[in-house]
C-alpha cells in the first residue's frame, strides 16, 4: 500500500518536474533582458527563487482535467505566479519581513521604492501573459483572475486590520484566509478549467477544490510556522507569535483557554506580540490546549471536502493526480 | 475672434461638467460602501478630490469621436481614473510627497501599508470596471489598458533611475515622459476609440493625439512647477529643483549653460537638489538661459503635432472639441 502511494507521488512529481521547467522558462522570458533593467531585474530577483510553483501547477492540471492540455495554459500559469509574487513583495513590506525563501526580501535587498514598483510591474506583466492565453472568452477569464486579485487585497487588508483588533473570532479568521490565500488558489483552478474549456460543472468542481485546498493550505502554513524546520521553511519559527498574528492556532487557543492561560494569550494581543525567548512557552501552551492537534484535524477535514469536489472529474488519472497534489500539500514541511 | 474661442471653450466645458458627474458617480459607486472599509475608504479618499479628470474625459470624447457614444465608455472612464490614482498613490510614497491636491497624501493621512494596499486595490477595481465595458474585443482593449500600465511603471522606474544618474540627456527625458505620462493619455484615447468601434485609422489618430498631447502636458507640468501659483497648483513651487528632479527645464538649461552657470546646475546634481531659499536664484538662471521660453515653444510644437493628428476625425464638431481640450491643457495654471 505504502509502495503504491509512493509510486503515485512519483508520477505526480514527475509531471511537476517537467512542467515546472516550462513555466520557469516562460517567467524568465517575460522579465529577463527587458528594459529598464532597474525595474525588471529586481522583479526577477523575487521570482527566480522558485518555490513550489503550486499555483501554476494548479492551472496546468486544471486545464488538463477540464479537457484541455498543458499548452493551453502555460502563459496563464506564469501569469498567476507573477501575480502571487506581486502580493508577496508588497506583503513583505507591510509585514516588515526581512527574509523570504532564505534570501533578503526585495525592499531589504534594494529599497522601498524599488520594491513597490517592481511589485506593481510584476502584476502588469502577469496581465500581459494571461491575455496571451485568452483566445476565447477573454472577459470571463480576466474577470476570474481579477476577482482573485481583489480578494487577495481584501484579505491582506483584513489581516492588517486584525493586527490591531482585540476581538477577532475564528469565523472572521476563515473569511480572511478565504480571501487572502484560498481565493487565489480557487482562481487558479477556475482559470485552468476555463482555459481547458471545461463544462460549467467541471469548472465549479475545480474551483471548489481550490477553495478548500487553499483553506487547508493556509492552516498548514500557520501550523508550520510553529512546528516547521527553520531551514526547510525559510522563515524563523514562531514568527507569527512574535508579530502577534491572529492565526488559526492563536484564535483557537484563545477560544479554549481559561484563567491564567487565557491571560497569557491576551497578553500577546496587549503587547502586540511576544519576545523571541518566549516562543517555546507558547508552543507548550498550544500543545496543552490541544490546538496543534485541532489544526491537523481541521486541515484533514478541509482536504477531504476538497477531494470530494473532484470526484466529479471525468478522468480517473486526473482525479488521482489531484489526490496526490492534495496529499503533498498536507504532508509538506515547507 | 476671441469671443468665438471663448464660446467654444464653454461648449467643451459644458460637456466636461455634465459627463464628469457621471464618471464621479461611477467611481463613487465602485468604492463607497464596499467592504472591508479599511481598504476601500482610504482608496476613495484619494479619488474623491476630483482633479481635472482629464483621462476619463479623453476616453469619453474618443469613444464619441470614433463613432460611439459616451455611454459605451463610462466604466472604462472610471477605470482609467482609478488606475491613474493607483500610480499617484505609489509615486507619492516613492517621492516622499506630503501633499497632493492640497491634502495630505495617503501614506501621510494613513500609513505606508494602507497606502500600498489601497493603491493595489484601486488598480484591481479599475480592471473590474474596464471589463464591464468590453462587450466586444475584450482582449484587445485589456491589452491596450495593460500596456499603458506597463509603460507607466517603466516610466516611473526611469524617473527614479534618473535621480541618481549624472548624465541624463534631453532625449532620454523624452523617453521617460513618453512612458510615465504620455503613454496613459495615449491609452485613454486608444481605449475610447476601440470602445467607440472606430476604424484602425481613427483609433491610431486618436492614440497619436494622446501621445503628443501627453508629452506637451508633462512639459507644461514641469513649467508650472516653477511658474505656477502655489495655491492653484496644489504643490510647493520649485519642488522639482528642491528634489533635484531632471525635468525638461533642468536638462535644457544644463545643455545650454556654460562656465559658472553650468557649475551651479551641476551642483544641483551633486547635492541631489537645492535648498528652498535658492529656488528664486535658479528660476532667474532658467530665465537667463531662456529655457522657460524654450519649454513654452516645445509645448506649442507638440500640441500642434497632436492637433494635426485629429484632422483625420470624420466629424467637425469632434475636431473642435479636441482643439478646445488641447488649448485648455496648454493654457492651464494647475
Amino acid at each position: 500500500m505504502k509502495e503504491k502511494a509512493e509510486t503515485k507521488l512519483t508520477g505526480y512529481l514527475k509531471i511537476v518536474e517537467k512542467e515546472k521547467k516550462v513555466v520557469e522558462d516562460r517567467i524568465k522570458k517575460s522579465l529577463v533582458g527587458r528594459k529598464p533593467e532597474s525595474l525588471y531585474s529586481p522583479g526577477y530577483y523575487v521570482v527566480e527563487t522558485g518555490g513550489k510553483r503550486l499555483r501554476p501547477m494548479l492551472i496546468l492540471l486544471s486545464a488538463k482535467a477540464a479537457g484541455g492540455s498543458f499548452k493551453d495554459a502555460y502563459n496563464a500559469a506564469a501569469a498567476v505566479e507573477l501575480m502571487h509574487n506581486f502580493t508577496l513583495v508588497h506583503d513583505d513590506i507591510m509585514d516588515n519581513a526581512g527574509k523570504r525563501r532564505n534570501r533578503p526580501t526585495l525592499h531589504v535587498k534594494y529599497d522601498l521604492s524599488t520594491a513597490i514598483l517592481a511589485g506593481d510591474s510584476l502584476l502588469s506583466i502577469a496581465y500581459e501573459l494571461l491575455i496571451k492565453d485568452c483566445n476565447h472568452n477573454a472577459a470571463e477569464i480576466l474577470n476570474a483572475f481579477n476577482s482573485g486579485l481583489i480578494e487577495v487585497c481584501e484579505g491582506q487588508s483584513l489581516d492588517k486590520e486584525f493586527e490591531t483588533r482585540k476581538d477577532v473570532s475564528v469565523k472572521e479568521y476563515y473569511v480572511m484566509i478565504q480571501k487572502k490565500t484560498a481565493a487565489l488558489i480557487e482562481t487558479c483552478c477556475r482559470i485552468g478549467g476555463l482555459l481547458g474549456r471545461g463544462s460549467k460543472e467541471v469548472v465549479k468542481a475545480l474551483a471548489d477544490f481550490g477553495k478548500y485546498a487553499g483553506l487547508a493550505f493556509q492552516i498548514q502554513d500557520d501550523l508550520l510556522d510553529i512546528t516547521g524546520d527553520e531551514k526547510e521553511f525559510g522563515k524563523i519559527c514562531g514568527g507569527d507569535l512574535v508579530e502577534g498574528k491572529k492565526t488559526y492556532l492563536f484564535l483557537a487557543a484563545l477560544s479554549k483557554a481559561k484563567g491564567n492561560d487565557k491571560k497569557k494569550l491576551l497578553d500577546v494581543i496587549k503587547n502586540k506580540g511576544i519576545e523571541r525567548k518566549d516562543i517555546q512557552t507558547y508552543k507548550e501552551l498550544y500543545e496543552k490546549l490541544g490546538v496543534l492537534k485541532d489544526a491537523k484535524k481541521e486541515i484533514l477535514r478541509l482536504s477531504n471536502v476538497a477531494l470530494k469536489k473532484i470526484e466529479l472529474l471525468p478522468n480517473q488519472e486526473d482525479r488521482e493526480i489531484f489526490y496526490e497534489l492534495a496529499s503533498s500539500l498536507i504532508n509538506r514541511n515547507k
